[in-house]
This record gives C-alpha cells, sequence and structure tokens, in this order.
C-alpha cells in the first residue's frame, strides 16, 4: 500500500491566488499495471503557467476542484511494470504536486545531469526559450532583442540565448538586485526595472534602435511599452502574460497594437508543449552553452511538498529570481 | 504653361478629420524633364490609409502642411519625355489629389481595363486582399474567416477571396444594407452588423466553431471580440485599423490578446507596398475571378477634385460601399 501526499485545488479563484484555493492531503495509489511505474517525486516546477490551469480551460483541461495540481516534477522510479523506466531510473515528467505518483510515460533524466538542471535548462523551461528565440524571434546579429521577466526562468535563459546569437539584449524585470544579476552576471547589455518609472521612457533610452525582437513573459503595460517602439519587421514572441494571470479580469489590452500595421510586425503565441521534436536539439545546444559558460542558471528552491502554493504565488509576487523549484 | 487644381493640407489633424484640414488651389508645373511624363487625373482612390499619412509618420512620411495630398490615381499621359509611357498612355500611381501631374513613374493599365478597376481589384486594393488572403492568412476549406469592413475596398474582395479557397466567410459591416449586399449579392455565409449590439455574442452565434482566419481591416472592439473566439492556430491579418484612425488618442487595445499564447495565434502585420511582386499573380487570378463572376465589385464615386476630402471623411462615417473613388 503506497500513500502518497498531495496539494488539491480547493476552490477555484476567480480573483487573486490564494493558499487558501490549496488543500493539502493523502491518497492511496493503487497497485501497478502494466506499463505503469511508481516515481518519488524530488522535485517539482513551479510554472506561471499553472495559474491559467486552476482558472480555467487553457490549452489544457482546467483542473477541477479537488484534483492534485498539475505540474512538471522530476524524480526517482521505485517500482516498475514498464521496462523503459527500471526502478533506479530517474525520470522528469507530469508529475503533479503530490510526493509518490503512478505514471506510465516520462522523460528519463540523464546519466550527470541533475534533477533541478532536468526541470530547468535540459527541460520545459529550456526548451521554451530555445523554441521562443531561435525559432519564432530569431534575432540577429545587431539586432535589439528585449526581453521581460528577464530574471525568470525562462526569460533569464532566453536573453542568454539572444546574447549567444549576437543581439543586443536588454532585459526587464521587477527589482534593482534582479536587473543587477541580468546584467552583471548573466551579460545582458541592460535591464530596466518596470517599477522605476515610465516603461517607455526607459525602453526608449535603452533601446535607441527601437526594438527587433521581443520575447515576452509578462504582458500587460510592458507589452504595450514594446509595441509603441518596433522597428519593421519587428517579432513578438508571445511566451507568457504573468502580468495578466493573477487577477480575475483581464488588464486593458495593448491600445500600440496598431502600430503592427506600418511596421509590418508579427505577434506569434505559442505553447512549448507542441515543440517537443525540438526538445534533442535543446538539450545538446544548452549543455554545450553551459560548458562554455555561456548559459548561467539561479533557482529559488522551497522545502517540502506543502511549501508549493507558496512558491508558487511567489511568482506573481515577484519574489523569486531563476528557476522555482520545490524540493520534497 | 499648365496649371493643376490641388488639395492641399491646410493643417493637420489631432482629433477628428474635417473639411477644414484640406484647402484648394491651383500651381504652375514646370517644364517636362527627361524621363517625365504629365497626366490628366480621370481618377483618385480613396483610401484610409491617407488619414494616417495627414496625422504622422508611419510607412511613408508625413504629408506636410502646404503639401499636395499623397494619394492614388489614375489618369492619360497628355505629354511625355518617357518612351515607357507615351501620350495617349494610361496609367496608374501615386498622382496625389490634383487635377495634372508631372510623373517619372507609374503603372501602365492595360487595354480593356477601367479606370475604376486599375484603382480597385486590378490596383492596391485587390492586391492588398490578395496578398492578405492568400499568402498571410491562408484559410483552408471549411475554415472559419472573419473579416471587417466587409463591405469596404479590400474587406469584400479579401471576403470572396476567402469563399473562393473553401471558407465559410461571416462578415462584419456597419448598416443592414452593405450586411446584404456582402451576404446576398458577394455570397458570404454571413455578416453580422457591429452597431447591432454585442459585437462578441453576433460572432459567436455566426461563428460556432470558432474562427481560424481574422481578416481585419477596423481594430478596436471588433479585433478584442476575434481574439475571445480564435481557435488554435489562428491567424490574424492586420490590414488596417479604420476604428483607431480618425481619433486623436488610441482607443483601448485588445485585452483579449492574452488569448494568442494557449490559441498558439498569430497576428501579422503588413503593407501591401511591400508586396508588388505579388502584383502579376494577383492581376491574373483577379482577371480570372472576375470573369468566372466569382469576383464582383461596387464603386462610391463621387465627383470633382473638390470633392475628394468629402469622400475621404464618408471612409470613417462608414457612408460608403465598396470602392471609393474621385472623378475629375
Amino acid at each position: 500500500m503506497t500513500e502518497s501526499a498531495q496539494v488539491t485545488l480547493a476552490e477555484t479563484p476567480t480573483d487573486k491566488l490564494a493558499l487558501s484555493h490549496f488543500a493539502h492531503g493523502t491518497a492511496i495509489l493503487p497497485e501497478l499495471e502494466d506499463g505503469q511505474f511508481l516515481v518519488e517525486v524530488k522535485y517539482l516546477s513551479v510554472d506561471p503557467t499553472i495559474r491559467g490551469w486552476v482558472a480555467h480551460d487553457t490549452y489544457l483541461p482546467k483542473i477541477a476542484e479537488g484534483e492534485v495540481i498539475r505540474s512538471l516534477g522530476a524524480g526517482e522510479v521505485v517500482a516498475s511494470r514498464n521496462d523503459a523506466h527500471p526502478v533506479g531510473s530517474r525520470v522528469s515528467g507530469l508529475t503533479g504536486w503530490q510526493s509518490m505518483v503512478i505514471m506510465d510515460s516520462a522523460f528519463p533524466i540523464p546519466d550527470g545531469v541533475s534533477y533541478e538542471d532536468a526541470l530547468s535548462v535540459f527541460g520545459m523551461t529550456g526548451l521554451t526559450a530555445y523554441v521562443g528565440v531561435l525559432d519564432i524571434g530569431k534575432p540577429e546579429p545587431g539586432q535589439t532583442m528585449v526581453v521581460s521577466g528577464a530574471a525568470g526562468a525562462v526569460g533569464s535563459v532566453a536573453g542568454q540565448i539572444g546574447k549567444i546569437l549576437g543581439a543586443r539584449v536588454v532585459g526587464v524585470a521587477g527589482t534593482p538586485e534582479k536587473c543587477a544579476w541580468v546584467t552583471d552576471e548573466l551579460g545582458f547589455d541592460a535591464c530596466i526595472n518596470y517599477r522605476d518609472g515610465s516603461i517607455a521612457a526607459q525602453l526608449r533610452e535603452a533601446c535607441p534602435k527601437g526594438i527587433d525582437v521581443y520575447f515576452d513573459n509578462v504582458g500587460g503595460e510592458t507589452l504595450n511599452a514594446v509595441l509603441g517602439q518596433i522597428r519593421d519587421h519587428a517579432c513578438i514572441v508571445m511566451c507568457g502574460a504573468i502580468a495578466n494571470y493573477d487577477t480575475g479580469k483581464l488588464p486593458p489590452g495593448p491600445a500600440n497594437i496598431v502600430n503592427v500595421i506600418p511596421r509590418r510586425a508579427r505577434l506569434q503565441g505559442f505553447i512549448v508543449l507542441d515543440h517537443y521534436d525540438r526538445a534533442r536539439d535543446a538539450a545538446a545546444a544548452m549543455a554545450r552553452w553551459i560548458g562554455e559558460g555561456r548559459i548561467k542558471t539561479r533557482f529559488t528552491v522551497t522545502e517540502g511538498l506543502d511549501s508549493a502554493p507558496e512558491a508558487l504565488l511567489g511568482l506573481f509576487s515577484g519574489q523569486n529570481t531563476g528557476k522555482t523549484l520545490v524540493r520534497l
């Protein structure tokens, strides 16, 4: 008999997300069936997209009240009726917020890759940044690329990839400390603090030639400011809109959207799930770039399954830097 | 000595456009130089984009106060020092709002093509619709395509091309008469009147499966309503935003822009000037479709150069159906 500690959705949020929307409990897992394997979860990946999943249908169905919170995670196989995932092997996948999970498919974690890296640069986070920059935004050497959520999991990697491609990269983050990390350690050319006065004026100073590529993780006022300063044939990579997530009502849209016509610009939304075919290329590139010291990472790690809701809330209050993980 | 009657920009509009922003006068044209030819203007093309040109820099420099209003037009060559455009030949090009114009380049109008058609289906209007639908929006058979400004010059052609491609085409227009023309004569599957209650509710009824392609000529609230109802991988062809043009201040942007992320949608702005390489294909296709009765046109024609400002104002008050022209 296997017990699994779980965090479930107690109540669907209609406005700001709060700890009271989550419940903590325990479930008894059934016996393994053929093809299944039992994973002891070691780390959970805490991602902004979960905010959508708990509220309404998105690109995946809404998490129902009473259901375990859907989440990426990683752990060790402790029982198996699946030859691809023997006992002792390590996997990542949709574990959910629980201590033990029965799975029938997952990604093996290669030897030498830590759980942390498997859930960040070598996981969906890294793939999102890779696809968004290389396949969609495609900054050219000398072009100006702006990245919002620059100190976040995806944004910090996306900006570093922009630098590798030769772009001038300008970050947007929410504290002086984050801006300093992004410029001093990650090598961005500049980083503006969106809480420090006019975003548009700061962008104009940091991007005197205008903006060719915008990797958008936040939406809201930053998106509008960028749209007012795009160059011809600019591409807006619509990766996330965290400024819009933790609210019951959508904020005003970007009035400067009209500017995409004279500037012949493109806005492209994407979901990383559609781009698994690029996972092998992305992982190979990440391994090389990390080895060369050109991609650096930072983690915000909280301890214990029960800390997961608070870690998620931290994403929306701007508490976290780099990839947010829960260690079980 | 050649006199040319002209309409010039008297004053740059800062809010609603009015007749008082225009001045009427006469200029004496200089002698022709080598390579130039003198055109007696017969028709002017009245296009929403002129509203941008008089107000600020767009994809072309702002028209300065005192300058002739920039405009497409067509006429007959009455004197020539350019072998490509002999006396008696007909041309279309950037004539401006004037009765006589010295040009050094223009498009020849083929025999059998009327001035009206040269400035509409066989001109920039047709090319805009052609490129926007075939090269950008690319509706597939059975998909749902929405066209705003459906009774306008570009929208009416774009929707008919959508029908030729096999899409279910839903128009958005501003009067019952326009809606009736679009459905009964042009063969759109449905047409909603944006002045007749909730655009979103009407669209939901007319597009029960959601929207795959949106050919946007108006921006504003219609764009927002569409963004709330797009299907996966939808494409928004950003052709115009007439709802936003005749106002000093930008209206609110589309709050539903966030929906492009879960729906993996694309918004693509374009300017027809970039697509002259498609002009020959577009003209050939239009000739075939018109011959087959699959593309129909209508014109709103005003008489005399001095009527041009009023014809332009008519675009923003929704007076005009089909292509708006001035006959000199």
